[in-house]
């Protein structure tokens, strides 16, 4: 991986890498047992933070985000507890109950406000949260500033691996570091975040910018993936800036703030596609560019009925160039376009101009769609407005998978 | 099967049923050959009738549908002719010219004017229509009033079996026959219509009236079904009225137009549930009734939302009485809902009050689901609107079916 033209990867990175943050995890008993098993965790800024978070549009949410959506309007943060295993959704009015506790237990073990803490879970929706059990783990957590990896497993669900990344910038003489985790892997069709992602920096952002940006970049990366089409009751992104970098205060309409957009663009954009690598069953990206639209909210709503087309799904999963189901995607989409402007592209091979399909070579085209990532490119020819999505194929995986998610 | 209170159902009827009805088809070579085979079809009305017909809305759309709309459009019609195997879309111009020279080819068939006839494909999206094999074919059609299963026949694509069915009743003293034949069984989701419907009566209906009624059936019938979430680019559902029966013209407001609605209903309703208990790989269907809404269109989302998540789709393949995701597909729905309110039934066993788990014998639940028809009852309690969608399981088998559909 190269970073962009402006940022460095840093190598091993997580969320503890930015200057005065602190994590660690243990485990629970909230998921099965298993040798290095990690299912609570606490991330922590060792000082006050600006913070920005995006949140599920559901209408039925978590309490753990109803709290965290509190905490976060009140003012500045220290951090967030986060568990998997269990949604604490769906439970009544004891689930904002066992959310206060747990950050209280997180606040006696870190000696932060509860108040100041934030809380995300993620796991089956209907069963409360074995408080027993969170009152006896929270003591045994470690926080320390090589905690980060831990907390990126300690929220993992029915992912495979652990999506993490951090980046080094400057920013306006300063050297700054933006770094972040994130979960899916199933339930993954964001309507304003996604799954749980946590985003940390010490850059020193003026906090009214840092929520802007923040939605900004969610609605093209992490809004613009798919996995299997349905929204999550939890889905939260936060992103911490603590200034321990220091440096001057980064505000809205500066050249930094531009480079600032740009680093957790390419942050959350790699952690999109992590997601979409690590769906439910999936065995391949797709990645599905709309271009030449009248408007980005047309180039959005087509890339993303395309990417989560499950015929589309289907036909990549087979290596079959069937692009009369992308056609079909994109016309059900609502966007609006004209048939005869149309071309479209399949891993650069033009297979349509003018809405007329051109005969191709088909064994050509069908090794090329045996690669890991699969792009579709559709030109709308009307416009110029443009929007990519990120989904993945479906496999008899999937489906063997979500038959017996509980049993 | 009962009929409705007022219906009675023809044993073995079909869309030749009704009084002044004829179909034939035959076999042009548009599918693979097979003992049996049949692709090209003709559905006419031995005398003009009123027609009615509602259409895909999709921006991409088959020829064959814009040419049936501009027919219909032009006033009283004589009947169509369909085509399996091509769904005649994205093929530019070419399209048009070949629904155009297919009408005139049924046309001179029948010796009906060709403006009076309609036409509807469905099959492969991208390759056009082999006009060598029609030319050859349509002589073959031999119409009768015995007709009406092989008509039936020649529409289906990935279909398992026929789906039709006729019931009589009795209008202001007049006997009639209605009938009705469909097709699916992917890209099922239904935005204005479903897959091909075709739909005959010999009552007497005011032209006007007859649209107005299938557009408030097809919406609570074919718009609520969901095989895959992707809507056709073909979907087509046309209704024809001869009058051949006698009696006085049915006119909107009058308690035979109740009526009409009524039987009408009961039809459409069938064979939208027999399209998705068909629905490419399906075991069991889906039956999702949401009450207590604030409104007619907030129960049709929420319900639709779980008819169609893919999640709730595998639980139930799995006999998995995963209600919570019940509860995310209505909260993603877009559906008002006082979470606290909820209450929730699976095969009428109450799992959820007033927002709340209730705990529930497990093994009894999941024995339950093992029928072939798995219902879910949600009651939002804030209101006294209601509506019912009908979705089908997925399996393994629709993930391997549709990634080498061409190939």
């Amino acid at each position: 991986m190269q970073g962009s033209s402006t940022t460095t990867i840093i190598k091993d990175g997580s969320v503890t890498t930015p200057k005065g943050f602190e994590a660690g995890a243990t485990f629970a008993g909230l998921k099965a047992p298993k040798e290095g098993q990690l299912d609570l965790a606490i991330l922590l800024s060792t000082r006050l933070a600006a913070a920005a978070g995006t949140f599920t549009t559901s209408r039925v949410r978590s309490p753990s985000v109803t709290l965290s959506q509190a905490n976060l309007k009140a003012g500045p943060t220290r951090g967030v507890v986060a568990n998997s295993g269990c949604a604490n959704c769906c439970v009544g009015d004891q689930g904002l109950r066992d959310a206060e506790e747990t950050t209280r237990l997180a606040s006696s073990k870190s000696r932060v406000p509860a108040n100041e803490l934030m809380m995300c879970s993620t796991g089956l929706i209907g069963a409360e949260l074995p408080m027993a059990l969170i009152r006896a783990a929270i003591p045994n957590i470690q926080l320390s500033a090589s905690g980060g990896h831990d907390f990126a497993k300690a929220i993992l669900t029915t992912d495979k691996f652990n999506k993490e990344i951090a980046v080094s910038f400057n920013l306006a003489g300063t050297q700054v570091i933006l770094a972040g985790c994130g979960k899916g892997a199933g339930m993954i069709h964001p309507q304003m975040a996604t799954m749980l992602c946590f985003l940390t920096t010490d850059a020193n952002i003026e906090p009214k910018f840092l929520q802007q940006v923040l939605n900004e970049v969610v609605d093209g990366t992490m809004n613009m993936i798919s996995v299997d089409g349905d929204t999550s009751t939890n889905d939260t992104v936060l992103l911490f800036a603590n200034g321990a970098a220091g440096g001057p205060q980064v505000r809205a309409g500066t050249p930094e703030a531009k480079q600032f957009q740009e680093a957790l663009y390419y942050v959350c954009a790699h952690l999109s596609h992590e997601i979409v690598r690590d769906g439910e069953g999936a065995t391949k990206v797709i990645e599905v560019t709309v271009e030449g639209a009248k408007s980005v909210a047309d180039a959005r709503l087509a890339a993303r009925s395309v990417s989560s087309s499950l015929l589309v799904k289907a036909a990549v999963h087979g290596n079959d160039p069937n692009w009369g189901r992308v056609m079909m995607a994109i016309g059900k989409s609502g966007a609006y376009l004209e048939e005869n402007k149309v071309a479209l592209y399949l891993n650069d091979v033009c297979l349509m101009e003018h809405g007329l399909p051109i005969p191709f070579f088909r064994e050509a085209v069908v090794a090329t769609m045996r690669a890991t990532t699969v792009r579709f490119r559709v030109d709308l020819n009307i416009g110029s407005s443009a929007a990519t999505a990120w989904g993945c194929d479906i496999s008899q995986e999937y489906v063997h998978f979500n038959s017996a998610y509980v049993t």
